[in-house]
């Protein structure tokens, strides 16, 4: 059994068209692992929704938390990309011991041209396959959480060192 | 670097619209990945572009020899699903020491509700966090090549024993 | 008040992911019109789900009578392309005085990149605007239903004379 | 030959995936004209890509003119939804004795789920079919300019009385 954490992002954002602007509604993670035709094993959590780089501290101890005490040794957690690696310090910190892979989109996966359901493949695949740690899943690679960051420039996730 | 051989299946198929017939075009597998935003350096080389129904012995055989002789260990194959496994055997016996993931779709990638996205992220993950083997990638998970079938009825792939 | 009837075609052929081949489940016609966001009142019939090369003089009756027989002055029929224009024929003899407005698509909507969606703005949009008549609109285009066909080696429909 | 010119509006806008935010980019039009297989003759001409919220009286004294100056008869116009009737009453001031229709869309083309696609087929079907006169062509039918105003709330168009 795979636990997923949904908190929002690019992933889940949506277009209101009565008032022209992206929000978020409800999570399109269903939708995303029936399109994939995915049969592995999921519980899926919505614990917020909200753009990363709205995140504070206190939301990120939150999701730290629920990775601690969740009881699977299995957990995706989809995310906006700003902050992504930051989240993941903080479980790293506080949710030792557990194969926990953070992904996320650069496009909307509403938005049809996303690269949203490439990255959950991915890191639904890496979270079964990887040892105990916390990773980030993104580009088609999997990072260690402290040895990667978001290029702002390109978009691009890469190694630090 | 990975290596990517294409053999057509579900996953390239197309709709011919003066026909009004699904057929082989070229493969997407480039659009795919660049949709996916993946970087990992891939090098992708279209063996065959053929319903896997209509694979015989002797294209397993091609298969399994350009794996062997492929400069990389780890590769990952599209596949039509119907004979995914008899040509993952093939390549168990003629291509030994390396990673090799197959992988395909239900639905061609190209009408929009596809699962190819999906299990292309799978497999490139896969592929990367595998020891050496022949496994196929579908429906979120990976199956060793010798304990796995296609359930024709539901479409699924599913443990042997 | 817009009657639309259905009888299949490209229109609103799926793919079933088990054989492998296109076929008919049911008609796509009411997601269309809300995806359009269609206000203009419609009721729809499905008369029958055929692909056009099957479609018998005993089909083409009894859409012509059902045209008759249709309270609404305003009809669109959509059906496949490659004998639209003798079902139009049937019509244009069988059911006099109202305007009748045939449309298709080369692609099936549940594709991605259909034309449908368009061909549907196009004909919702001249059976309220023509005169009665019997008429395909095709290609962002409308024809009289005597002076129309098909051409099979571009998928286009063009002038007669 | 129909002129189409092209404005801006919802019906063009895009996601700028490193702002996270939508803007314009280039106008999809001939895309959606090349999707829709449409073979009347165009003339696509950008004259602006604005949000019609932020269009001036200056606009849309230069779209009237650049009406008043096309050589064709019949002119499509694309066009943000929220001051459409706007601009649709500039024109019929500006610009007498042609067939006009303006639409747009609520959702962008490039997302996905838009209702541009069969908006598009409807004006372009529109402006061959009505007589001279300025009209919007939005939710499967078409409105006089003098009577016809956009409902905030439902994002829907319609009739003044």
């Amino acid at each position: 059994m795979i636990r997923v954490l949904i908190t929002g992002g690019t992933f889940d954002k949506e277009y209101d068209e009565l008032k022209g602007q992206l929000y978020f509604n409800a999570t399109h993670l269903p939708e995303m692992l029936r399109l994939g035709r995915c049969r592995v094993p999921v519980e899926a959590e919505t614990v917020m929704l909200v753009d990363s780089l709205h995140m504070t501290d206190a939301d990120r101890a939150r999701i730290a938390e629920t990775c601690r005490n969740s009881p699977e040794a299995r957990i995706v957690i989809t995310h906006g990309t700003d902050t992504m690696v930051e989240t993941a310090a903080a479980i790293a910190a506080g949710a030792p011991g557990k194969t926990v892979v953070l992904t996320g989109a650069m496009v909307p996966y509403a938005f049809g041209s996303s690269d949203g359901l490439f990255n959950l493949g991915s890191a639904i695949s890496y979270v079964q396959s990887l040892p105990p740690g916390v990773y980030i899943a993104m580009n088609g690679t999997h990072f260690d959480w402290d040895n990667v960051r978001k290029n702002r420039d390109t978009g691009v996730f890469e190694i630090v060192r």
